[in-house]
């Protein structure tokens, strides 16, 4: 089951609305329907949004069949299509970007069908580090798991929110094949249920012991000192180490920190945005009041009921013990060490 | 809308579970009926349990048509059903002794006719009780509430957890009834969506201003310095002030006490335990799994996932502003506080 998977000439996208209940795919041909697939949540997790993005840049270019000359502005309505699906997670803007500076090294291509090439080949090329990246995710993150852990997760930052394995599952996964007996606490993350049908099928599809509870008993379970490690993933971090991360984030964080547990972002680094100060000018989505007044559909609260449906939330880098990716485990001071590490090939 | 009420010769008992998308009712005939309306959470909230658990009580004796000398060991098994429905409200267990005592009161009585009579008297006693009580909980509270205030709630501890008026909701009520601008944030409350469900009906009835969020956006909230003040209602609160309430309540207040916000507790002397000296020693209810692996007959989660899902917390007391009761206001010391209140006639 893969989130993403380029046919040649279409995208073929998990539809992830409809797990675990139902197993859909949307064959994209165009960018048009790969922006709504992104709007739509059907494919979601940053570095995965990124990936389809790529992908949508590309199909962009393979549905285009004017004038040479006319390429470029055509292009520029593409990218602004593609980057208007959602605000916050950054890898998104950071994927069009590649490709749009792939684009502008085909400045004296002749023939149309060059360009596309080229700019599928990038597309390729980002979900091929996506997969690369993932990997070396779980091996510097696995250095932080002890030989036993409860292991709390929030939302879905598994192989379904990437091209390939995951980043905090990434990390996970990577424990328990050193042979450490990991077991996870899911946290379902209202409204979209993510970690109820996201994380808990990608765990069990693995044999990874996964219990799965509601967001609001990750306190209890701290209390209880049932959890020994906090790990999630990120949408965006701001150049002082400040993480945008799925909303519920915020509040773990606080919890670990009056608990004494070790909390954990892992992402790569092209979810670091360093031309953001701090998490202040991260901007946040909000989404449909629906999303809290029904599920699947079904009625859950009165059909009027006035909503606050933010998406993301910050946690500010003091919150943080570390924070993990392809490059190693980055710590406090995180204005310095992001740097450091960011500038570093 | 009423949680219950008492028809003369039966109880009619409004179906929560059905809430908000069916108004739905249970006639309740007998204490076994009663039982099952507690046990399957139709009647919820530790006030409405203890009343509902009372008029079970006058139709067990309503139901027996033996001889008087058998009266007292049908009562005994009566008592037992109704006890076992939940173990952590312990308003339940309260309301029980009280009918026991009303029965041996009757311990001359020449005809069950008479007995009868006087058991239903006393379950009406307990509701009006819990009407008098949460007005004067609302009187009291009231003085807590700032002219304008963000209050956060969580669950429902309202006119539906109570025979009339609420605990929580019944201070927001008198708040707004003394003039005061009061906006609640109501956290939808999972597994079993009371916040969503019954506190956002009620108070949009009500004609109070309710904004609907997910339980895990409360501390986001919080940061961005949305909410005033937090009241919750309890299930029992111990002898040292350890305040048991629903799943979710211990999260809060870690978080408001990280923000500096008070946290409140609104409830009925009925529901403060002496001889439970901490915490420690409230027993908590763990629910059914499809709780969490479903929402409203729908799937959300993979029907095998392990879950674990408490239906309550226990919040130390020292992250405890104030308990709000009938009786007035009581700060810590708790364990000095709570039993001179007790004492105090």
């Amino acid at each position: 089951m893969k989130a993403l998977e380029w046919m040649g000439d279409s995208l073929k996208i998990l539809d992830q609305t409809r797990l675990p209940v139902e197993i859909k795919y949307r064959m994209a041909t165009t960018y048009e329907e790969v922006a709504e697939a992104i709007e739509k949540m059907e494919v979601r997790g940053a570095p995965a949004i990124g990936a389809a993005a790529a992908y949508g840049y590309a199909l962009g270019a393979i549905g285009y069949s004017g004038e040479l000359a006319g390429l470029s502005a055509h292009m520029e309505k593409v990218q602004h299509r593609l980057a208007e699906t959602r605000p916050t997670a950054v890898n998104l803007f950071w994927a069009l970007r590649r490709m749009e500076d792939r684009l502008r090294d085909q400045h004296e291509a002749k023939e149309l069908a060059e360009i596309r090439q080229a700019l599928v080949a990038e597309a390729e090329n980002i979900a091929e580090d996506d997969r690369r990246v993932n990997r070396l995710i779980g091996e510097h993150g696995n250095a932080i798991v002890t030989a036993e852990a409860n292991i709390l997760t929030h939302c879905n930052a598994g192989a379904l929110a990437t091209v390939e394995y995951g980043t905090a599952l990434g990390v996970i996964r990577a424990a328990q094949q050193a042979g450490k007996k990991v077991h996870v606490y899911a946290g379902e993350t209202r409204p979209f249920l993510q970690g109820a049908r996201l994380t808990a099928l990608e765990l069990m599809n693995d044999h990874i012991p996964v219990t799965l509870i509601a967001d609001n008993m990750a306190g209890f379970l701290m209390q209880q000192g049932n959890i020994d490690l906090v790990i999630v993933g990120a949408d965006r971090i701001a150049a002082n180490g400040d993480t945008a991360n799925k909303i519920g984030t915020y509040s773990l964080a606080v919890l670990a920190h009056a608990h004494g547990i070790p909390f954990y972002v892992a992402a790569p680094t092209s979810t670091i945005d360093l031309k953001v100060p701090s998490g202040q000018d991260i901007p946040i989505e909000e989404r449909n009041p629906k999303e809290l007044r029904e599920v699947f559909g079904v009625q859950v609260a009165p059909p009027e009921v006035p909503v606050y449906n933010p998406a993301f939330d910050v946690t500010p880098a003091k919150l943080i013990t570390g924070i993990i990716t392809e490059k190693g485990i980055v710590t406090s001071p995180y204005s310095v060490n992001l740097l450091k590490m960011m500038v570093r090939s």
